[in-house]
């Protein structure tokens, strides 16, 4: 049988994975990113991993390997400055692996990689126009338009956690100020939480959601603000490429309508009257598998 | 030979083209819109042309008719509530002059007709990935990618104008508050004007260009606070789709330098550093043939 390696790179975790052409996951391997301090040392794991599924699946001919990664883009098969790793500069991970394990590698952003996943197995099966948001740490975006995932001609389109939200607002990761991803993001709403509640306290997102739940105000309106952050940036999205879906994943997402509910109120309300909306317009995935399906 | 007819209905002008295959401009003809209190006497009137051009040239075999206008549908051959248009609501426009020619009749938004365009005979040509912008009485835009122009899924792409630059700013024709065409056409740099220089002279937007060639420094103001908008929201365009080119067109964009030095200069402030610039990024074209050259 034919497979294929999905690699997963992430600013916590890696995850490796081998799948078939059905979009089964025949095998699946975790392990901190942080441990390897140089990229040759996350190659080396990887290619290990590689080898030694092999020789454990003599009857199994790998393909290909495909690497979803933070700032990866596809034409180069670099890693370009991504600020949620520790390896600084421009990696060329692809032909690092390549080198490594004699086969062919593909890399592209996460974001994009999870979107394909989608789009061949998953919630977007069938799906020609649709926008795929991960709001993790920051806020990945994958675009697919007619059918094809959008790379842009340099394959940096879908940085929609770039695009300008407030402008003059709060400063971004990337150095600039207002983007979306500084209001719209794990990271995110803690400083929204502290800014609400008006304490200093160290607070990750998904306590914020289980306060939330319990009654908490500021930890409500935490959720309620970003979500109408949320609704108006995808708003601004869909007036570019009017996608048929927009598909929400990553941790935050995972806290399901508490985000979801004002989320929508301003999507509509920011929504241009052209566009019609249905009520599956926003899905929510709690699938954590989509990133690694990537060929 | 065999021809096709172009069609760009404006909220002022119409024009009627006739072009062969290789985009030559055969035939052109110009009328205004507003004389037309009804689609359907505007509709009789592109078909008595169309059979005069037919009687005067029965060696050419025209093969349809492209029809590029405001809030036009591809999916649905309408036009949708445009409010610079006369007619009310939904008309059915590309069925109507299928009925009243006989002919196949396509039917788009007018920058989709015009980046069609600029993609088949103009400057356009080899691109896969760009963005098309018009600054007129509106902000319209062509979204291209992969090569393929970008509808969305019900034909509503491409709406770059009602994407939300100022939260919570200026009224926009849309209904809607702090839209990019809000800030970024002939009509918002009139109201830019009057915001600059405090009063309540009624002066358009070449008016404006010619007063600040002069010296007039409002005029300059004006230019130069609607350039940084404009570069702002090119910015978050490129986040999304990440085109090889922007192409301005349009009456606003003849002003040339006095708006693209401004918006050059915002662009490159608001840009994600990840995104390469070039000195030809930002074009500006003075034809105004573009938008009937469509099929």
């Amino acid at each position: 049988m034919n497979v294929a390696v999905g690699v997963d790179l992430g600013g916590t975790n890696t995850i490796l994975g081998v799948v078939n052409s059905q979009g089964d996951i025949l095998f699946k391997k975790t392990v901190s990113t942080n441990q390897f301090k140089q990229p040759d040392d996350w190659v080396n794991w990887v290619a290990q991993t590689i080898n030694e599924y092999r020789l454990d699946n003599a009857e199994y001919l790998i393909e290909g390997v495909g690497i979803g990664a933070p700032n990866g883009n596809i034409r180069t098969g670099h890693i370009a400055f991504a600020p949620n790793l520790i390896w600084q500069g421009e990696v060329p991970l692809a032909d690092m692996v390549k080198r490594a394990t004699k086969l062919p590698v593909v890399l592209t952003n996460d974001a994009n990689a999870a979107a394909l996943g989608e789009m061949l197995f998953g919630v977007a099966r069938g799906l020609k126009d649709f926008l795929y948001i991960t709001l993790g740490t920051g806020l990945g975006s994958g675009v697919v338009c007619n059918g094809e995932m959008v790379y842009g001609h340099d394959g940096f389109a879908g940085e929609v956690g770039h695009m300008t939200l407030i402008p003059g607002g709060r400063l971004c990761a990337c150095g600039r100020l207002g983007c979306v991803e500084a209001y719209c993001s794990a990271t995110a709403i803690r400083q929204t939480y502290l800014d609400c509640a008006g304490s200093h306290s160290s607070i990750d997102a998904k306590v914020i959601s289980e306060w939330a739940r319990a009654g908490d105000e500021a930890a409500k309106l935490a959720f309620s603000q970003t979500g109408e952050w949320l609704g108006l940036a995808l708003a601004n999205c869909v007036a570019v490429t009017s996608p048929e879906k927009i598909i929400l994943f990553g941790g935050l997402a995972q806290a399901g309508d508490l985000l979801l509910e004002p989320t929508r109120k301003s999507f509509e309300i920011n929504l241009l009257k052209i566009y019609e909306i249905n009520s599956h317009y926003l899905s929510q995935l709690s699938d954590n598998d989509a990133a690694i399906l990537e060929r």
